[in-house]
Parts: C-alpha cells; structure tokens; sequence
C-alpha cells in the first residue's frame, strides 16, 4: 500500500466534496436566538411600536396584528366591558405619566423608561365562550379570597393589587389596614447581645391546652376545662374542608382548565416578546445602576437544610481537623461505653487521614435519582450513622459542638461574601416535649446566632416510624409536642429563657419529607381528630399541612398580641406526588420550597400566579433527585411571572464549588440562559420571599419595597430594570382586571 | 358569593378526583435511571454476567444475547480470522492475570478488579459487507498512518497502542525507539531564575531563510542562495496534498461513512453498558482509594486566552483598585496627548467609582448567541478599546503592567488552589518582526512566570485585515514574522537572551479565529506559494494549518537537535465551519480545541477516537456562541472513549465564580451527570493533554504515565479507576484488532 499515491480522479472527487461542503454552511441557523413559542410569529420591533404608538392604525391591520398575538382570544360571544384593554387599565396611566418626570414629583431613580408594550386591542374573551369565561372567573375570584383568609388569619403576607381587585369586586373599598403582615425580629441594635435573656414581657398566666389536635388558649384552668378559649381567631375546620373540596373541584373543572392553561400560555408568549423588544432597555437600565451589579445584590438561599448546609469538602476538612486537634477527647457512647474520637474512628475502621470526598459519599450521584431512600442514606458520612451523629446533630455526647461550630463557619464564609444570607432549617421531631429546650440550649449554649442567618423549624412527617416504635401514642400527641412549648414560652417567656431566645430567631415552619410517599388517606370532616389517630400509618399531606397551620395561626395570634415576632409557614410542596399538596399549601402556606408538579395544573399554577405566591426552587437538588437540569420548569415559571427563587436545598449533597448559592445562580444562569435583569429580579424575589426582617429588606431593596411595581423598586439596591418591574405590575393588573370582568357579570 | 358552602355533590366529586389522583402517581418512572440507547436493552445484570463466565452456555441463547448486543454486528459473507473475539485480544489475557496479584509481581495499585466486560461472541462482520469491511479498514489504516507520519515528523504524539497495531499491519516488528516525543521545559529546580539568561547554547552560525512559505536553516549564506538546506526532515507539500485528499475522499466514502457510524454507535452502547454493570465497582475503587478524591486530582486548564484569564469580577476589582492607587499616573497616549488614568477615564466620560459588571460588559450574554463578532467586541471594557488596551494588552504606555498584574493574580490564585494548571495564550500577529521581541520583553520585564501556567502563542488568521491595511505584502511576510524571529533565536540564542528565556516557557502554537467565516479557497498543488499570496482575501484554513504546522516541524528539527524544548500545534479545529478543518488538524495538530463539527463526520470522529487524539472542549463557552449546553456533544465524546478534557476559553466572558475551572467541570458533572470517575479520567486527560512537563506528569499521574491502559494509570495520584482504564484499552484494542483484520485481509 503506498502512501504517496497522487490520483487525478482522487483529487478530482475530494474538490467535489469540498464544494459541497462550502455550500453547508448553514450551522449559523440551527438555534434562532429567540426561541420564540409557534404560536407568537411577530418578529420585529417596528411592527409591534406601530401597533402601540399608533393609535389611527388602519383597523384591518389592527386585527391581523391582533391575530397573531392573541390566538386564543376569539372574538367574544356578548360584548365585554371595553375597559378591559391595557390603555384603561388602572394604574397604567399613572406609569405612562411617570416617564414624564416634569408631570410628577418623582426621585430619578423609580422613573419608568419607555419601553414597547404589548397590547391587546379589540374586543374579546379568553378562547372559551362567555359562560364559561365567567364561570371559570367566578372560581378563581373565590380561590383568591380564599387564600386572603388564611393568609391573614395567620398573620401571614398576601399581596396588595390582588387585595385590592377582591375589594373592587366585592364593592368594597381598599384600605392599608387591610393588610396583615407578619413580625420578623429586627438585627440587634449594635452593643445588643441577641442571646439577652432580660426584658421579656411577664407571665400572661394563660393555660394553653390542646383540643383537637389544635391549642387553644385559655385564661385559666376552668375555662379551659369548659373549653371557653380567649378570643383568638383561627381556621375552623369544616369550613377549612369546605373550601378545600371546592378548590379540589376548581383544578378539576373543564372550563378553568382550559381558561387557565390559555392565560398561561399567553403570559409565556408575552414574556417572549417583551424580552425580544426591551432586552437591551432593560439592559440599559442596569448598566446606567452604578455600584449595583448582580454580585452585590442581596441574595436570600431560601432553601437549606442546617444538617447539609457546608459543602462535602468542608464537611471533610472538618473531620481531618477535628481528628487532628481532638483525638483523644470523649465524644461519643459506643454499646454503652464512652469512647474518644480516635477509638470511634478505629471501630469503623478507618482513619481521617485517609478519608476522602469519595469515601465520605455524602454527595448526591446517579444513584439517587428517583431515590429519594438512597438520598437520605447520604447524609451518613462513611454511610456510618455514629458520624452523623457526632458530625451533624445538635444533641449529643459533645452537646452537638461540631455541628455548631461547622454551622458558625458556614456563616462566616456567607459574612465575607457579604451579599448573601440563607435561612437554615433544624429539625422539630414532635417525638417528646423537651426537643425545643434542647434545641434552644444548643443554640443558647453555642451561640450560634448569625445575622447572615434567619432559622427555620423543618418538622418531618415520619409520625409512622414514631408511631410503630410506641414513642408517641398518637399523632395528637406529635402536635402537642411540636407546639406547646412554644405556646408556654410565648404566654411565659421567663419560663424558658432560652427558647424565648431562640423563638426570637425563628422565622418559620417547613414541613419535609419524600412527597412521593402515599398515604391514601383523603383528609375530610369524617377524617379522625389527631387524638383519635392512633393508627401506625401517616396521616395524608393534607392533613398534616392542616394541623400545622391551625396551630402556627392560633400561635401567631398570641405572639402578635404580646408584640412578639410570628412564624410563617414554608413547606416543602410539590416536590413529587399528588397536585393536591400544592392546593392544601395554596390555602395555607406563606410560600413553599420546589413547587415543580405545579406543571401538571394549569389552575394551580394560575392561582400561585395570581396569588404571587413565592416558590424557592432547587433545580440542582431536582436534578439529582426528581427531574433533570434542562427539564425544570424554573425558566418557564419566572418568564410567566410566577415568583420565583434560587435555593440550595442541600450543599454538601449537591454542590461542588466554595459558594453553592452562587453556583446555583451560575448553573441557571448558563443552562437557562438568564440575563443579568432575570437573575436580579430572582435574587431580589428571594430577599421578598425570606424572614429577612422589615429593617433588612428596606436597606437591601428600598423604603418602598412593600409597594408593588416599579414604586415599590429601587434599581440602586436591587438591579431590577424598572422597564421589568412596570411589566410584571401591568401583566398582573390586566390578568386580575380580567378575573373582576369576569366575576362582576350577571 | 358565599366562601362557606358546604356542598355534598361537590364534596363527592372532589373526592372521585382525589382518588384519580392517587393513582396517578407514576412519576417515578418518568425517567429511568440510565437511558440506555434504544439498541441496547440488555438491562439486568444476571443476564451479562451469565454471558460473560458461563462458556458452556447452551448455544441458542448465546445467539439471542449476540443479537441484542450487537444487532449492527451480521453473519459475515466469509469467515473472519477467530482471533477477533475479546477472549484472544493481544493484552486482555494480562489484565485478566493481573486480577490474581499471586501470578504476576505487580504492585496492589495497577491491580484491575474483576469487572463485568461485555464481550462479543459468534463470527461477525459489521453490519457492512466483507467487501466494505476490507475496503473501509484500508482507509482507516492509512489514515492511521498518515497521522503517525506527521505526528514524528514534527516530535508531536502518537500513542503506543495504535502504533502497534500499525507495526503489526505492517508486518514489522514495534521498538520503543520507534516513539517519537515532545519535549518540554521541567520545573526550575529550587533556587534556579527562571529568568535566567546564562547557559544559553553557543551560536550555531546557521542561515534560516524563507523559501515558499517554510523556513529552512542552511550552514552558511552560500548554501542558502543555492537552496541546499541542512538535513531536517520536513513535509512535503505535494505528498501532504495527496494525503489530504486521500483523507477528503475517504470521510466521504460510502462504506466507510457506515462502518464508522456503526462502530461508534457500538462504542456508546458498549460504555452504557460497561458504566451499568460496573459503575458500583468503579466507584468502590475510587472510595477505597485513599487521600485522593476529584478536588485534589490534578487539572488542566488546557484551553484558556491570557487576555480574558480573569473573570468579570476580578478585572473590575482591578481596574478600580487601580485607579485608586494609579490615578495621576501617566498612563496612555490620547490623540497623541500623554494622559493619566484620570484623565483617561473622564475622557470615556465614567469613573471607575461606578462601575459594576453590568456596565463593564464583558460578559457573552444572549447576545453573542451564533455572533461571533459581537463576541469580540465584548473583549473591550465598558465598549473602549482604550480599556482593553491599557489592561489587557502587553504593548502600551505602561508596558503592559497592568496585564501583567493581572495575569500574576490569576497563577496566584491557582497557586492557593493548589491542583489546577492553565495554559494562557498569547498573541503573536505576524504582522512585524518585532512581535517576539516586545513580548518577550514584557514577559522577562515583569517576571511573568508562575509554576501553575504553561504558555502557548495563538496566531489569529486575520491576514486580509493586515493585507487591506497593506501592513504585509504577502502571506509569507507573515509566516516570517511569526517564525523567524524563533529560529534565530534557536540557532543564537544569546543574539536574543529574552525571547530565549521566554521561548524556554512556551509550549506550543495555536490557531484561533472564527471559523464558520469562510475563504472558498480550497486548498491543493494549484494554490499560490505564500510570498505570491498577496490578494486582500485570506487563504483557506487547511492553507493556515499546513503553513503553520510545516514551520512548527521544521522548527522543532532543530530545537530538538540543539537540545531545547520543543512546540506543539494546538489549533483551535472544528468550533464552526467545514469539517475540513478537523481533517487539517488530525494530520497535522497534536491535539485540538473545541472538535464540536466531530459530530457531522464518523469517519473523522472514529479516527480520533482510533489515534486518541486528545480535544480541548469548552461547553460553557460554546453554549454563549455555537451550540446550547444540554446540547453539547461533550458527553457522547466522552462515553465513545475520545479523550476530551474541559478547559474555559475565556473566564472573563463566560464564567461567573471566583474558580472558572471549577465552575467548568461542577457544570458538566451537574448537567451531563457525570460520575466522579468520568470526572477524574477528563482530568487526567487535561494532565496529558497539557504541556506539563515530563517530570511534572510523572509526579501528577504516576511513573508509568507514558504507557497506555491500566498499567500507565496510577489510581492513587490520578483517582481513576483501573476497571474504568481497563475497559477503555481493551475496547480500543478491539476497534484497532478489528482494523487490522479488515487491512490485512487479502
């Protein structure tokens, strides 16, 4: 065979095939740069000014344009009230005015800048006939008011606008009072010591007792004996049922499905095409902020487990440090007998030195996914329980110390990046009344306080597992575990100085555990009361997310009322399992973490929507354990307007960097290609949605952040372009304005 | 409307779609766990391992595994040579022996444990006929060849393993003489200056001179006039042209297009099925392997510009910190005005005060989305070229200081990290002869050295620029500019102690533009020498890539003669454009960067894969420019068994934490769900890829480096697998056997 052959015809071929290959070149068109839904074609901006700007546009035109946009507006069956169009809508026309400054007394910096809209001209409903377009209004008007009730019994935040659109409906009229909001405890003043156990406000001398699974409080033993409570609002349960099953009935019914599918698919289409004209006035915006860029914008990681919170690699060189320093100090009771750290790493065989990331195996791999048992093997280094315990619980021979002290140096890399806070979860089992005196000595005792952290109570729902072994009687008794103390600490707090302390620093509630897990129970009147549940199975999500509620709302309540700070409820929620979850959470929960089967209804998804109900999502956590990286609906819901976050759910499972809470901005950042004003506007929805107190939040987004739209942003601190914030608030009121038309027809 | 009506139709009706509910809970296997391609669907592990130790299987059904494995593997026409079957693969008889440490003296850690290998039983062609098989294996043969011939004649490499199979093929017998290395300047020893400039060879009095666009080196000025150079061996550009048209025909051959398509399509079921049945092994190896995990593997940076080497935040810090410590300093000349750093900034009308990431806007955002020239304009700062001239140049008024500082913080922080390496590139114009010098006077002038950096010089191909502005006359003026100046100061190298001292640094070339511009020019025997190429148009890449690789070999000839280090060819190849440019390179480049378009050719990909030569891929960056991440062919590449590696490209646009390499591989592993061996074998891919010396390779990955499958591997440095290495030798050893049979076969 010879290499050096020359062959004309050999040549002869290969210039045919090097033409060929010339002339495909069109690889530059493979990925268009918007990838613009089907069912949204315009294209170009001059198109879309012409249709805003021009009023006397020829009418033909007009409705060829609005062909395009709204294919799932048809043309109505009966006439709508023409204020429906986004030039009468209500406050519009104070923000058109705001990009004249001369017109309003305005600072710079909450001007709106001209940017292109999208609007809806002609008349129209929603792709569904007039009938069923009221009826499917009717249902979300009342899903709404709904959530206002719970969300106010409990002391717990429901927006403005929608607020005020309810009001209208109803005929009434809007007052600030109206509003409910929850007390967070402020930063301690400097020279302030936070673990101060002085002032507390005397005993109320209250009796709190629980009644059906739920505590009242009562003046004294003999009221609480007749069962007469102090006039605490709270849910009742019938009605709690009564509402449920009509929201149950709502996700289900035809014509709110299709209506809210279309809203959706129209908030998608109009985010598109609000992106592709105003991408670079936004951008604009942001590069004219000065000092305020993405890094130094103020980031809440909304979601984090305190047992997972240090990456696997700090997890390790805690070990190989405590070994080093500690070997011989007694730390932990082996059958019965007390051994040093030494004889414990020597039982199990290995030595610190030796370890490696890969032999501790905390981090989540292929083998977790849709696994969530195999997940919670991972948080036992070496797969060795006796680590856990040493390494990550707040209770034990050492008095939880290096658990403490890891939690302190997860604070102090979050002080020095400066910019970000997190709200670590520690766990409440509701297994016996002591748990929250030995939580609170922990915390007391370690001091283990951060102003870069704001505590939450995760509770797991694994009642069968305590059940089974006898530890509690029945699931009335885990309540009363869970809750009690709490109550006794707020009526007296000087009776448990400590806890008083630390219930100061909490901020919330999560309830966690596998959501794919069934229990087949349907919560219902006929459903038995808590103290009657002695079964060994779980009670239904539903039910537990119930009694929870009920109580954080009763206790709410009474710390309210003694001007103390109040607790809001987080669960974890549609994670996995039934839709049902997110319509339990719907009615009760101040925000939830993941939210990823609100994909699989349309109404829920419109309601969290409309509601704006914040959702801290995880897609690093999903991706190793429910649902790949590319697949998360996080893009889809932030461009719809849903209110999203980015949380870090468990570091040392999941992340592999020094900063997990950037990496995870990163990897949405890259995989899901947000601008700078997208990641912004998440960043600035994780400080909204977190116990951050009122002092925090207005010196990280502005005295006004309360308000809702542009008014309530302050681009200095938050990065967010005015042109978004304008766009969110003026979406929201068209989408709200159309529920008011169709809840006040006849 | 009443929000508490209790309806008992509707209570029924909720609790029919509760019950649907539940039993709509399939989630779980809504992915599967691996997604094993559709040809593949052996799924359990009894069965392959039955297949595997049981020989005495009763026929029939081996028959009916074979055919589920390897359905594209037909009854053969005629019978092929036995000896193709795994069991009697030339080296898997020795790695099975080496599972029983009692046979062989071998030390634990080369140890292979038993692992489950899929092997292929039964007569077999590929699903092509013999005819084709035969046909397709010749090409394959001598293309192997044609790259071997060029890898030696420039001392670039070409691994053991196919080049014995060549030998065999060959009917010659392989001596390790036969290997032809790199050579790359080792470490200062403690207390040597890298700087040094003593010691330098004495002057050889060679004449190197240009002759139709190569630089030949003659003994005297008399010799040259006569053209009778000294005795390098160098290619020939008649026998380089009928190679590559060889090479052209053949990736566009029918039979060959088949055969190559098959056997990846097997290579990627053959490793989905390995990692199934043996990912739990693998993964034991590493997690009994002690110390060493993925954080402190070694890793190379080995694609990385020195002028974007920084990421966005690091270059703001800086240009703020150096206008607080710089500001009246002199720092550029302005419409020929000497001005300071002052001055220069109020002339862009900003202060550096105000400046964020957002109005730095250095970063690829949306925007530079399949543009790869507004790509290039986000190199200059704020959009001022003055910017990107004062920090990011090496030539200015302040003799590049500031680069250099920058640079200096960049190996600093790889220094703190400890186990990653870069290999930053310069640029070198071609457009005066002067380039060499000046760089190499910032690089001694500002002791530009760190351990952690190798260097490499990028030429861009941006000859009609410098041509229009009739900077050049020719091409060839070029090439001179580029090359002359080094072998001058090969041959006296104290005529230029500096870029002798720099040269001492340099690792190799690399070739950068975008390649999706193309030239139309195709190159052959027709195509004008460089000296008479004097249009404005620019030649063709392959015309680049045989100019620059002629004059690397060339230049190496003598380097290795003198006892110098050596260069390698680097190229950017196969980013965009025609798949010609990845035949350019596989004849002439030691390894490339990018090698996306490896995926319209499977004849190219398959002899990559043969030759191993090594890809440089950068997801992150291609996902700002030419094809979305989730997209990336990055991971079919790898479970082929290419050997890749992850490098950045440029940080300063792409990434956003303070570890860009990190932020690189925890990205790939996170969306790509990597395992840690798969992360460890791309690191060590980078170590080999890299221009890391000898004497550093055999500290970072083992003694045995050099040779080829698990005995080159040392686990306990490189936290690879030896099944992991095992499985890929003895699966390339299969594909070069099968050549073999095919090439010798009458």
């Amino acid at each position: 065979m010879h290499l050096n052959q020359t062959d004309d015809r050999m040549r002869a071929f290969a210039e045919r095939v090097f033409a060929s290959e010339t002339k495909d070149d069109d690889v530059r068109d493979e990925i268009s740069m918007f990838d613009v839904a089907d069912d949204c074609p315009i294209l170009n901006q001059e198109l879309a000014q012409h249709m805003v700007e021009d009023d006397d546009v020829e009418k033909r035109s007009v409705y060829k344009l609005y062909n395009y946009i709204t294919p799932f507006l048809i043309k109505p069956v009966k006439k709508v009230h023409p204020n429906l169009t986004f030039n009468q809508s209500p406050h519009s026309k104070k923000y058109l005015s705001r990009t004249h400054p001369m017109l309003e007394d305005k600072p710079t910096y909450l001007e709106v800048p001209h940017f292109q809209r999208v609007s809806i001209t002609g008349d129209y409903a929603a792709g569904v006939t007039m009938d069923d377009f009221e009826l499917a209004c009717k249902g979300l008007y009342r899903a709404l008011a709904i959530r206002e009730k719970y969300m106010k019994l409990a002391f717990q935040r429901f927006p403005i606008t929608p607020s005020q659109y309810l009001c209208k409906i109803e005929g009434e009229q809007w007052k600030p009072e109206n509003q409910v909001l929850p007390v967070f405890t402020p930063l301690p003043k400097p020279g302030e010591d936070p673990f101060c156990t002085k002032d507390f406000p005397p005993n109320l001398g209250y009796i709190p007792r629980m009644k059906d699974g739920v505590i009242y409080v009562y003046k004294d033993a003999a009221s609480a004996d007749k069962h007469q409570p102090l006039n605490h609002p709270g849910p009742d349960l019938a009605t709690f049922i009564d509402d449920m099953n009509f929201l149950i009935a709502l996700i289900a019914q035809g014509p709110t499905k299709t209506y809210t599918h279309r809203r959706l698919k129209f908030l998608m289409s109009k985010f598109n095409v609000h992106e592709m004209l105003n991408e670079m006035e936004e951008m604009k915006e942001l590069k004219k902020n000065p000092h305020r860029d993405f890094y130094n914008c103020r980031k809440v990681d909304t979601h984090i487990h305190a047992a997972a919170c240090m990456n696997q690699k700090h997890l390790l060189r805690f070990i190989k440090n405590s070994y080093r320093v500690d070997a011989d100090r007694v730390v932990h009771v082996l059958k019965g007998k007390e051994v040093t750290l030494k004889e414990l790493f020597a039982s199990l065989n290995l030595h610190p030195y030796d370890l490696t990331v890969d032999s501790l195996d905390v981090h989540a791999g292929r083998q977790t996914f849709q696994r969530f048992d195999k997940f919670n093997a991972k948080y036992n280094p070496v797969g060795a329980s006796e680590l856990r315990d040493l390494y990550m619980k707040t209770e034990n021979h050492i008095s939880g110390e290096y658990f403490a002290t890891i939690i302190k140096e997860v604070a102090s890399d979050l002080e020095d990046a400066r910019y970000q806070y997190a709200e670590p979860r520690l766990s409440i089992y509701g297994c016996n009344p002591n748990e929250w005196t030995k939580l609170a000595g922990w915390f007391n005792k370690h001091r283990v306080y951060s102003p870069q952290l704001k505590w939450m109570i995760q509770v797991p729902r694994i009642y069968d597992i305590f059940r089974a072994r006898n530890f509690v009687p029945h699931f009335g008794k885990m309540l009363e575990n869970i809750f009690l103390p709490v109550f006794q600490a707020t009526i007296d707090p000087n009776s448990n100085p400590e806890l008083s302390v630390f219930l100061k620093h909490v901020t919330g509630f999560d309830s966690v555990d596998d959501e794919s897990k069934h229990s087949g129970h349907m919560f219902s009147t006929k459903s038995p009361k808590p103290e009657e549940w002695d079964i060994v199975k779980s009670p239904s999500y539903s039910y537990w997310i119930y009694y929870m509620y009920a109580n954080i709302a009763r206790l709410n309540q009474l710390r309210k009322e003694r001007g103390m700070n109040t607790f809001q409820f987080r669960p974890h929620c549609g994670e996995a399992g039934a839709v049902t979850h997110l319509l339990a959470c719907f009615m009760t929960a101040d925000n939830i973490s993941h939210g990823l089967n609100l994909k699989k209804s349309p109404v829920l998804q419109y309601l969290y929507y409309l509601a704006q109900v914040p959702i801290a999502m995880s897609p690093l956590s999903n991706n190793s354990l429910f649902l790949e990286y590319n697949k998360n609906p996080l893009p889809e819901f932030h461009k719809k307007g849903l209110v999203v976050s980015l949380s870090t759910d468990d570091p040392m499972q999941f992340h592999y960097t020094r900063e997990p809470l950037m990496e995870e901005y990163a990897i949405a950042a890259q995989v899901f290609k947000l601008s700078t004003c997208d990641m912004c506007e998440i960043a600035r929805n994780s400080v909204l949605q977190s116990g951050l107190s009122a002092e925090e939040k207005n010196h990280f987004l502005g005295a006004n952040y309360m308000k809702d739209g542009p008014e309530g942003n302050d681009i200095r601190k938050t990065n967010v372009a005015q042109i978004r914030m304008a766009y969110r608030y003026e979406s929201l009121c068209y989408e709200l304005n159309l529920i008011r038309e169709g809840a006040m027809a006849e």
